[in-house]
């Protein structure tokens, strides 16, 4: 810790009293999010109101302290970790949630859990789409800074199409607001989107405006089985041709099937053991949802090698229990995972799923393969294990071939996670050199100092090289 | 003309040949948008192809000409007139439009009409909403530029909701893309949205890749009246709050009603001569309408004081033609008018009633307001006579009044026409100087030399002063 960050922590300290934390127990604990690489910060604040934060901004500049805003550091991809050390800000206690019932529209603090917003939301007949799997733990402010996603993402739109307004503090600490409580806006330059998805680089959110939708009265649950990857991908993209839009469409490859069903004792699909899947879910008013049902069986019916529909809630939870159950159940694949969040245009859906048959036999390595197939975006995980030398750079091999793959077929290299640390040496396959340079040239027009979540993004960090923690998370798949 | 500009204007023309217009004839024909405020351009440019814009922004950037991008120029704002003269970019000419069936989406040119895409979306029974009432006329490359919504914009959502990606150059000459053909994105800064409404100010869009959403297979439209303008903006939340969303939610208040009638020799509702309206159109499958069907009429027995359901495309056809009437019918209250286009929060609508019928009393001027009740967006139109200027001095005061009473209410000063010159009176009681200094610094990192549509939004112009071309255009309101 430099003499400066003393200096800068001790006037903190003053001002701010209990706020700021400095013990080695809460610095240790805000020193990782989910990927479970630790950096130790020299201290963590805790703001009660919003103009705490300014404080620890105005003071951040002076002396040129990094700032890593964290909500309950979910995100798998380092986002979180305070790389540089510097100040924590943990946004937790502003969890305040406020529906207005009459505009669809939900007043929330960046620290409010997105399940939490859901559910206040419901009570009101007002729904809130995205659901990333974390959402009873992950916050809105997370979800913003990420962009976060979710099943819902196909039919309904991801973290950004539900964000009105924001409220929070440029990096030199001044307050601002990007937008009203109103769903058109058309004043200035858009600085609410640009701060979306910005992983806390361009400033620190404190509040949202989130649009509500109205609460579907129905839901209707179907299982289908695909003789091979690319008869389901094919399937999918039959389905979307015939502009039927489940509000879910969920995608697991033979590896992830085997993967639940070694976890669970049981068969994904009775009669199809093995066999990859996709499971949708139809949702809206009950005589849309009995239209589109109408639709998919017929489709099914062509298209899949089996199909079941749930004739009931529980069975329905059994469904959709599987489909949760596949993450966690890799690790007895390997203990150690490139968790990629790729997009995949629909026009490349087949093609894909060649490509990665033909990267799992290369490689030699399990990838088992799941995600959301009414936006492209999919879960590619590539299992090793850590003390194998030759695992470990198949491991890196294969991460860099899809990611070149992706990229080429006019994918994304990521969907919902964000860049953070871990996603850093694919940056720049995505964007080029002007593009990347124009980000730079915003990032120093709002944050001079660089204070802002320093070292995450832009500078190239291979994280499968760090060590990892050896601690399981509320929130980690079982 | 700078001797600069006339050298740059020299190697341009040696290198774009007939692409290069510096004809008085197309100059002047550039030299004005929808506003009819003329300032001469020395140079038209009309690129064939994406790389001749690279080439103008470079010569422009080492000879510091102004760049103002133009599609049809049927923006109300100025946002497209050469107010610091210079070069006018006319994207006329990339005009592609491709629809991706399978995908649900539009690839399509800056210069595509927005109705052209629409039209070639429809026939694979594909939907896009965003409807400016230009539509025939105006490009996407404007829509973009000014975030354009529409009547569709409550339910749907507006320009910004249908943008999955966007291609492009940086001010500074770079080509660079924002976004891929997914719809999931989440790989570093979000320029791409950044772009959208920043009306020219931060780079030149030539091209994007829209959203499409099924078809609707069911339309349905109910007219209602109401004895005030009060009691029919109270009604309008009754119905949002039992999340209702209709397709298209239209309102006009009684100068409005009265301005249509007269222009067309018919009461708009028979037997409800001059009263308030609000005209609204359910969509979706056939099930869906006929659901919301009930609801809404069950509304309308309780909240309205006449109600009237078109029973056939004619009749159809007759209520959507008033509304498209009461526009143009303005001008015999003036032959000059203020055209905002504010937006109100849900829980002030019956306050911001209770407000215009204040300000029309205290002006003494005609206001007639109309506009999309499902988000709020209104557009107030302050009729006055030039050559009287008490009167004009009253419309001054009263812009004044209603944009302060708007910001003061949690509204926004522009929900889809944008800053351009005319609101730029305005856009510092929207943003406090935080916010200000924040966009111009993202102004000056993007775009150095101050080129790109320079003089709009930041610069506080009073467009009223400035004498308007008499001329009549092709999409004004008759």
């Amino acid at each position: 810790m430099s003499a400066l960050h003393t200096v800068a922590t001790r006037q903190l300290k003053r001002r701010l009293g209990a706020r700021v934390d400095v013990s080695a127990a809460g610095c240790w604990a805000a020193s990782f999010d989910s990927s479970k690489i630790s950096f130790l910060p020299v201290a963590v604040i805790t703001p009660r109101v919003e103009a705490d934060i300014g404080l620890v901004l105005v003071l951040a500049n002076k002396y040129r302290v990094p700032v890593t805003v964290r909500g309950r550091g979910t995100t798998l991809m380092g986002s979180a970790a305070p790389v540089r050390g510097g100040w924590v800000l943990d946004m937790l206690k502003l969890n305040r949630v406020v529906i207005d019932a009459d505009a669809g529209m939900a007043h929330v603090g960046a620290g409010a859990v997105t399940a939490d917003v859901q559910r206040a939301a419901a009570t009101q007949g007002w729904f809130y789409p995205p659901d990333p799997s974390s959402k009873e733990y992950c916050t809105i402010g997370g979800n913003i800074a990420c962009n976060a996603g979710g099943m819902h993402g196909g039919k309904y739109g991801v973290t950004r199409d539900f964000v009105i307004a924001l409220r929070g503090f440029l990096p030199t600490g001044e307050l601002v607001q990007w937008g009203t409580a109103t769903k058109k806006f058309a004043a200035g330059f858009n600085l609410r989107d640009l701060w979306i998805g910005s992983e806390g680089l361009l400033g620190v959110v404190t509040g949202a405006v989130l649009k509500l939708i109205p609460q579907p009265a129905a839901r209707w649950t179907l299982l289908t089985a695909f003789t091979d990857e690319v008869a389901a991908l094919k399937a999918a993209r039959v389905l979307f041709r015939a502009r039927v839009q489940p509000a879910i469409c969920e995608f697991l490859d033979r590896e992830s099937v085997l993967c639940a069903e070694r976890a669970t004792g049981q068969t994904v699909f009775p009669g199809q053991a093995g066999r990859p899947v996709i499971l949708l879910e139809l949702a809206g008013t009950v005589s849309e949802v009995k239209d589109l049902q109408r639709e998919v069986l017929a489709w099914a019916r062509t298209q899949a090698l089996a199909y079941r529909a749930a004739r009931n809630r529980a069975e329905v939870e059994a469904l959709w229990a599987v489909r949760r159950k596949c993450s966690g159940a890799m690790f007895e694949l390997g203990d150690a995972k490139l968790n990629e969040d790729i997009v995949i245009p629909m026009r490349n859906y087949e093609k894909f799923a060649k490509f990665l048959a033909r990267l799992k036999r290369d490689s030699q390595l399990p990838i088992p393969t799941f995600g959301h197939v009414a936006d492209g975006n999919l879960h590619v995980n590539i299992m090793y294990h850590r003390a194998n030398a030759l695992e470990t750079k198949a491991a890196e091999a294969a991460v860099q071939q899809l990611m070149k793959t992706v990229v080429a077929m006019g994918g994304a290299i990521s969907g919902e996670h964000g860049i953070g640390l871990a996603k850093t040496p694919f940056l720049r396959l995505q964007h080029n050199p002007a593009q990347v340079k124009a980000m730079l040239a915003v990032k120093k027009a709002l944050d001079p100092r660089g204070i802002c979540n320093p070292g995450k993004m832009f500078s190239v960090v291979r994280i499968w090289k760090f060590p990892k923690l050896a601690i399981q998370l509320p929130w980690d798949h079982k």
